[in-house]
């Protein structure tokens, strides 16, 4: 089981109940009423414990698991080990994000406002917010109910934010708008300067940076990620945005809905980034351009140029994924031919 | 305008009051006593606004702007839609960077000392310094005048900070002197042990880092930097760079001045980097180079060895830019050229 | 010498003393009694003072020399400078390193609990921990003897930390065991949620993350560094692991013992790294993959695949470093013979 020092357990559940909350299917003889405990992993998980396959590379480990129970692809069905119990569900990962949720649920908030806080006396707070030791909350701010504030973070001026939203440890925001659900993990910096500056012999001229950043709802921002306002037009991320550690957004950036942005890439300045693209470890795009609704760019990916819409590129500089990939081969099997004739 | 939540509006001024703010001259039937309220970006600005065009991407936006006025290079100027007054600039980006300091300058400090920030007996600041809540200054800090220190941020003992320098929140700074006129963002971290260990069958030994880092006047360093201290030789970045976010600077690195480093690149140790030097983002310099001044590193650039004054240097391993474009052509060509027999 | 402001010099010991420290042996006619009072680097040491040569790029400073003596390998003794002392060492950046730790020792901790450090009362500290202002240590803590919890760090429920380790300023550490003598600089964010969720149409849903970040004993970890909790396994760092600054270290990920991880570099979730890794600057690893014992991933290679133990690899997608370098040769190669036809 998760470690009890950090983690709440509910439950027990029926294996029907967590078929439902999961969408999945009670298999063969599956007794419908068997308790089960927890979830582990599935090299982990024994008696009273569920566990899911959803990587075809832990397939062994499947095969050999000692698991009450496991969340599993119907086409796997027939290599589960002798007295698992399986919960059929076509997308298992799905189905064990449902249910783990239901045996470790998010606790409520408890309204409780550490008297360590800093708050400015024209900040407003909604209903049962928790406010964590440390916390700055600048004038103006209006922060919605049920919200979390965590130790040492800060809340600049006239920054707002929506309900059920969660700040973590040691953020700043400043001169932004936040919807609701939103999860913002520790160390995220939002609503700093970007990075404008004119060019000039005595010096480089700063341009005020004049907008703001907008975060709509059930956006998720991972830990050290930072996100400038915009230099007067806003910088947009989208709802439903998954963004990852050590991510870099640049002034005027758009991020369209449901993006998913993976750890330690950056977003050069007033490149607009249509709904669900997705977004490789350390992809670079460069600024001022148009990336198409759902395009994936490759992890480490240069981006130079506009992407249409549903492409799939890779490289640096960027190129549709099959022209980097024969290329990729291509050296590969020119270096094999010339031999220890090209090492001199 | 600008979010008044968030920033303050100065003005209006009259146009020939900006156009000798901005270094720009009158255009045509501009009318030098019209007023104006504010700035705007080209698709938003409207009566009363002053807008830009500066990357020609945007010569579409310009040309059916609503704007009132529009800063602009005099070969676009019969581009301009009917009725718009037009200030002629050879840069139009820094003439609307002086105007739009003119609009919204920035506010100078009030001489608030949070009874909230932890603040060493032995520790000076000079007059009408800004002190957040959480704020924590050791022992023997020197802070001159007009400095601003954000909240939960940390200046270690014994660092100094010059006039007129602001401090984001939550920073840590210690091992450091810091000029004036500095702008350091949230989250920045200044000072700390370098990556200097040995190697040894028993365990790394760590060498002690005994430098410290020197930032010279008008710098500006991005949220979540990092920049380390020498282990011996200080680590020193020079006057006037422009440093963005989440990049890495190394011990012993030395910057001269002017230099602008893109976000998320990394200079690696003892690596010395001449004046107006350019680093892209996510590019990473190897230790123990020199980078010869003016040289300009493409974004995820990987340079190995010393690059010469004025090159324009980019991909990995770097080589001279116009190398780096023939072998990108030539790999596409052949790739082309063998088709599918290569895709097997 | 190192700024008195930031650093407390030991000392004065003899030669043969630091002999002894270093594990290195008098040359020639080195004095085993003269009185060394300081180290310093090669191109600023003066009389009384130790510098080293470790690096041949350096061979020129160290020729022209003023220090009273030097830590070199015994193949470089006769290029010194005359009336230069000698220690004489293999690794004499080892050497070095110990007798710097000699000079300048790590100040024991003087069990200073601030007044402003905000601890649960449930929480417990073993003796002589220093707490600095603005700390928050959680519910059920519990941080054993010697350590240092810096200003504005963050030490969450139920988090245990051994011996003398040390947390610098604006950390925040979550759901972790923590070992003895860890170092852990500003900034770092430890045991965060990582980036689990499952694909759904009506928006991703989020996974429970349910393991813990285990750091074993003797680990270093750079400043804003990124360390996400497991997902149900834990997320492991093994013992004397050296972990730069603005590194990504996701879900489940288990380092061995003694990795070297430099900054900007990030590892995917689940991937299995073996002891004695060596982990380049920008590099960066896909998820459930195993990189075997002792490979050596240069910087900003790109890891697609499993690695063999001992492997050397470069490049993106990574290959053994000498197919890189030919790769590298031979599109140079072609570019020059195919000259300015490949321009157009």
């Amino acid at each position: 089981m998760a470690d009890p020092r950090f983690f709440s357990l509910g439950g027990p559940f029926a294996l029907n109940v967590l078929a439902d909350i999961g969408g999945a299917k009670l298999h063969g003889d599956a007794h419908p009423d068997a308790m089960i405990e927890d979830v582990a992993p599935i090299d982990r998980a024994g008696p009273g414990q569920l566990t899911f396959l959803d990587n075809t590379k832990y397939l062994p480990e499947f095969e050999k698991s000692a698991a009450q129970a496991c969340i599993v692809n119907p086409r796997f069905a027939d290599r589960a080990p002798a007295g698992m119990s399986l919960l059929l569900a076509d997308d298992p990962y799905k189905a064990y994000a449902l249910i783990a949720q239901a045996f470790y649920p998010v606790l409520p908030t408890t309204g409780q406002i550490s008297p360590a806080a800093h708050i400015d006396e024209t900040a407003t707070l909604g209903l049962q917010c928790d406010v964590s030791p440390g916390a700055v909350i600048g004038e103006n701010a209006r922060i919605a109910e049920n919200c979390r504030i965590g130790p040492n973070s800060v809340i600049g001026l006239g920054v707002q934010i929506g309900e059920d939203t969660s700040i973590g440890a040691g953020c700043s925001l400043s001169h932004c708008i936040i919807g609701n659900r939103v999860t913002i993990h520790p160390g995220v910096r939002i609503g700093q300067d970007g990075f404008g500056f004119a060019i000039d012999p005595q010096g480089y001229v700063k341009v005020p940076q004049l907008g703001r950043v907008i975060i709509h709802d059930d956006v998720e921002i991972g830990a050290n990620t930072t996100i400038d306002r915009g230099s007067g037009p806003d910088t947009v991320i989208g709802a439903g945005c998954w963004i990852d550690n050590l991510v870099q957004i640049a002034h005027n950036v758009t991020l369209g809905d449901g993006c998913v942005v993976v750890a330690q890439s950056g977003i050069s300045g007033s490149t607009k980034v249509g709904n669900h693209v997705m977004i490789g470890g350390q992809a670079g795009l460069a600024g001022h351009l148009t990336i198409g609704a759902g395009a994936q760019i490759a992890g480490k990916c240069g981006v130079m140029r506009d992407v249409p819409a549903g492409a799939k590129i890779g490289g640096i500089p960027a190129q549709p994924l099959r022209d980097w990939h024969r290329q990729t081969v291509l050296l590969s099997r020119l270096v094999r031919d010339k031999g220890t004739s090209t090492d001199d």
